[in-house]
């Protein structure tokens, strides 16, 4: 089947966006990756992006680069400490410090603009609402409100010429079935990066959210997980 | 009055934006002007913005770098020829290829996350559907849809701690009324940027829509225009 739809999907580095983009793929659209340079902390994921993009046989992918370190406010762009070792359990509770605020909103509008130029109409973003709870831009009444203004600020969306679709094919997915998934359909997971404060050349902290919901998640999957990681438990 | 409250006011460098800070500013808000240097041909208002900024005595003024240049599809943003000559009833009927696409949903969302930094709860944004009603983002369906996105996508505003309120103060202004209420509450309209393809030094071409729009809008206003304009009439 020729693939004639194009879709903007949003591409981190990370595990979750990996897998959207391959479930984007596997619904025949064309993708065009966008990944931003924010300023973050674990910069490596942009580098990890690169790598997944190739490794998806993206048809286009874009960094654009946006300095949230202006405004901080974050642990993941500020001079704020990176939590260690919460327990796992605790992490989807609350809204934590590594919350970048409306990082999401931001990601999503430049995604939009991107669909409008390449007169596409669907936005893959990897979301989801088991994990992180906590973030208010990562649950379904968000998305909805995204898409209902989406069909309001754009050209195509008021001339009627587009009905634009935000997929978070993700939000209803744990972890360890998010990991499963991706292994099912051929990601690449080695190439992914989680850990929010990683060492030289990506290599994971093992003690930040994002290391532990990785770890566990491979571990209740039953996938291997290659990832280095600095610290043992 | 002591100013106790903050409000985020995007500041372009144009007229528009300038006279919606001056409004804040008499509405006892403590003013954080946030500027776009986005890759447009007009980067002189960049300039404009931050002379403005002075004049206005703004709190603090943030200038966040994002290159819209990667998507193109704008002859701000593109080597798509800027309009000239234009009969100025015919600007406000179509939407231009001076249209950025999500340009002001990427904007307020940039406002968003500053807001939620600040712990802000006002955003002021100068758009006017008067002589902008070709774009979709300068109606104040998008505004009131975009205030409700800001509610949903916050920690602030899921906390319930936050309001969120986008003022759009001149939706109904014509470009002469919007010119006269600068002149009144004393702007320094000398000090604004309005054209889309200035020669060097912010030269005004005085022949593109905005241009256009702005010459008939000192001469309507009955306020001296002390722009420099490359072409005449």
């Amino acid at each position: 089947m020729s693939k004639t739809k194009t879709a903007v999907v949003l591409l981190s580095g990370g595990i979750d966006s990996a897998v959207a983009a391959a479930l984007a793929r596997n619904q025949d659209f064309e993708i065009c990756a966008l990944t931003f340079d924010y300023g973050q902390r674990h910069r490596w994921e942009v580098t990890a992006a690169a790598a997944l993009a190739r490794s998806l046989a993206v048809a286009r992918h874009s960094v654009v680069k946006l300095d949230l370190r202006t405004f901080g406010g974050s642990a993941l762009t500020d001079d704020i400490e990176v939590p260690r070792n919460r327990p796992p359990e605790n992490i989807p509770l609350d809204i934590p410090v590594t919350y970048v605020p409306a990082r999401n909103t931001i990601f999503l509008s430049v995604a939009l603009a991107w669909c409008e130029v390449l007169q596409a109409q669907d936005i893959f973003i990897g979301v989801n609402r088991v994990d992180f709870s906590g973030y208010p831009d990562c649950r379904p009444a968000f998305i909805e409100q995204f898409e209902r203004l989406a069909q309001l600020a754009t050209k195509a969306g008021v001339e009627g010429r587009a009905v634009f679709r935000i997929h978070a094919p993700l939000m209803d997915m744990s972890k360890a079935q998010i990991i499963r998934a991706g292994h099912r359909i051929g990601v690449d997971l080695s190439l992914t990066h989680s850990c929010y404060d990683p060492e030289g050349e990506g290599l994971a902290c093992g003690r930040c959210d994002a290391c532990i919901l990785r770890r566990r998640g491979f571990e209740e999957a039953g996938v291997l997980d290659s990832t280095r990681y600095a610290a043992a438990r």
